[in-house]
């Protein structure tokens, strides 16, 4: 494809992307193809010569499009969304045109220094300690990995790294709502699930701090050390929040890393009146959270902070010839800062979207959408047929239909066909959980472009599909 | 930012776009700014409102341009290339429009029907057995610990997923020019440095088999288990090929898994005149290849396959309600084949490269190179004050300034001194490695635009700033 071809073919894009954009609402949210419908139109083996771009992009339409789930439409209320914008949009087209690979500052400075400047900005922004470390990760869950063989180097003195485990024993708390990506790096850092502490929660599904204070203490007494707590602020099934501060000065008594995933609720800092979520972050000794969860921001954008740089880098420092440069002792090669070399120019996003809608605008973005849970919430309640099954504290409402004449055994059929018979509709795409074993869908009011009139259409869906 | 704001801003990058490809040539390949240049003109904090786009865009020229390294210039022959082209940067204009979050099949179906059919359009690219399976990582490095980590698994029946380590102990073989992502792995995964074995190489720097069967023996006579192999194709230093036939027999033989790292060379596969470099490659258990390297792909899109599906997945594999769909038992839920649970739509780039080159245009791109650093290699031999360190097997060409008139030491320091000239006058971006000891010039002839009209400009620099 030559250039000129290129010119022509990104602006037909263009335009396409930004009628993709204008007319989301007439795709239904969730795609309603079956499994193996869309490789079934996909021929069995590459083309033996070059095809031309109008084939490909109708396939796309054709083919792809079909098959898509829109991430992006205001009526997906499910998981948690990951925001997309304009202005990163615009970004990515820059990213993918330059085609840097930024593994280290030499290979290119602005991406280096524009991340560690943008991890100051997101740290201003969300009142974190300005001592930290900030550096992109692609998600949570390689964050948490991160925190995890951090504390095990820091506490072993980088005994492990050398000489693999010993005979010593660690074990590592969450709670019950804790996200599953904990379980996968407990695995995956070699301490075996055993290791892992679901701690209890209370009615708020926090984690209860005396629940944990006597698990460190019972595992103390069998010998067994008590190497991190992970606690969290924005639990994926009910944006719960623990008690960082009690928790924190646990950790600080029994010399546990103390690690914070607030994947999704830690854009909620930007806004003084959910800080309170985070009291006692300050505590932490990292800390992870999604800008391209709620803030606008394409995939993949994980920031994570840590306080103590040195103990990160030489748990993941390795420096082969190859990789050495004449600036390794001024500046910062993230490379060394997590599981992979390579790495895309991701910080340009983040400025790109920071720049565009300033800290007011991103602030108006969280604030708004909390205020339509808690209408959605109001609304549930008036209607009279419905229970709230967590407390509101964020844009996610907790919930499930559920009549006085309807046995529990009923309302785990009678809701789960609900959700199913709306996201078959196409209107609305919602998602389930299981809070203290019922049944619970769960909406989650966090695209950019959703109304107070989307809230009232999914009302309207939930009273039809009843 | 509205839609139709959007609408403009994209077509003026397109432009953009089009004038910095169409342009490449007038950068310096290697950014000449210092260490602070960037950080020092961005404002420490972000603004409090929005600014307009215009502002960043120009921002985005005067600022952050003169920081980047331009790994799509064609005289860009550091490390290995990283490339791009323009159907894949169309393809990531649309990926990130679409913003879709590919974790599970439900959440996209197309993306995960796209990947598993362009994995298998890999296989068949590149000769790899029908029978494994295929899923896009981030990077090699990833790859290589799930290539670890389910070997880990699957000897131990999943026991260290389960309980931790206990007293047994294993051995990872690499050889000494085996990629530093594999020492990473290997603490990441809790087996201690001490537990990677650097076997010695060959003249041509491949790994020794018998050196490898010897140290096997060792270990298993000391009650080590020999856990892992990792051989490569195309070593990061110089492109060297292990022989996998030999080293696949072995690690049948005492019950090793056998990992293959082609990160780089893997594309050259695509080769009949390079498949003598992968003869044995049947034998492994997994394999990992980059079509981010060295296939006209955006970074980030590693194709990484497995014999064992199962073992994959049950290393890997965590269920919380949350993430439960109906479609589970049929579909192909990526998130449970690596180490993140959220997913970019990475599969769409690599259709757009595949249909828009064919089979016949991706031959003719790698085919090109190799012939391209050939034709580097004689002309620096037929200039007669150059020594090539190692064999030219690929498209990466291995070199020193070497007049008999000066001693080792004097070599070192001219050598670095040469690389740094033509690095800092901006024409071309070599780097160097270290090969018996020889400080050694690395030039990879890969990016999708060079001609040998540039190459010829190599020579010439060379020659000048001897």
């Amino acid at each position: 494809m030559q250039i000129s071809e290129f010119r022509q073919h990104a602006h037909q894009l263009v335009d396409w992307m930004a009628d993709y954009l204008t007319n989301l609402e007439q795709y239904p949210v969730r795609s309603t193809v079956q499994p193996g419908d869309i490789i079934g139109q996909l021929p069995a083996s590459p083309p033996a010569t070059g095809e031309a771009f109008a084939d490909i992009f109708r396939d796309f339409q054709q083919v792809i499009m079909p098959g898509m789930t829109h991430w992006q439409h205001p009526a997906f209320y499910a998981y948690f969304p990951a925001n997309s914008s304009p202005p990163s949009v615009l970004a990515e087209m820059l990213t993918a045109t330059l085609g840097a690979q930024c593994m280290i500052w030499q290979t290119s400075p602005a991406a280096a220094e524009l991340e560690e400047r943008m991890m100051h900005w997101l740290a201003q922004l969300c009142g974190l300690p300005a001592a930290w470390h900030g550096v992109i990760q692609d998600t949570a869950s390689t964050a948490t990995l991160c925190a995890l063989l951090t504390a095990r180097e820091r506490w072993t003195n980088h005994r492990i790294n050398e000489w693999g485990f010993g005979t010593e024993k660690f074990a590592i708390y969450g709670s019950t709502e804790t996200h599953s990506s904990l379980e996968k790096a407990v695995k995956i850092a070699g301490f075996g699930r055993q290791a892992l502490r679901k701690i209890a929660v209370d009615q708020a599904f926090a984690l209860r701090p005396d629940e944990l204070a006597a698990a460190i203490q019972r595992d103390i007494a069998a010998g067994i050390h008590p190497l991190c707590v992970v606690a969290t602020v924005g639990t994926t099934s009910s944006t719960a929040a623990d008690p960082l501060r009690a928790i924190g000065a646990i950790c600080q008594q029994y010399g546990a890393w103390f690690h914070v995933d607030a994947a999704y609720g830690g854009s909620a800092a930007v806004l003084p009146e959910c800080r309170p979520l985070f009291d006692g972050l300050e505590l932490a000794d990292s800390y992870v959270f999604n800008p391209h969860k709620w803030m606008l921001t394409n995939f993949d954008c994980s920031a994570y902070f840590v306080r103590d740089k040195a103990a990160l880098l030489r748990t993941f420092e390795i420096m082969p010839e190859y990789l050495k440069t004449a600036t390794d002792e001024q500046v910062n090669n993230y490379r060394d800062w997590g599981v992979p070399l390579g790495r895309r120019f991701r910080a340009l996003k983040l400025w790109f979207v920071l720049r565009s809608y300033g800290a007011d605008g991103i602030q108006a973005h969280i604030r708004r959408h909390n205020r339509l849970a808690r209408y959605f919430e109001q609304a549930l309640l008036a209607d009279g047929r419905f229970e709230i099954l967590a407390p509101v504290n964020l844009n996610l409402v907790c919930f499930r239909y559920a009549p006085g004449h309807l046995a529990e055994a009923e309302l785990e059929v009678a809701n789960a066909q609900l959700m199913e018979r709306i996201n078959h509709s196409g209107q609305a795409f919602l998602s389930h959980t299981r809070l203290r074993g019922k049944y619970t869908i769960r909406a989650a009011f966090g695209q950019p472009t959703v109304e107070q009139s989307h809230v009232d259409q999914l009302l309207g869906l939930l009273r039809e599909h009843l």
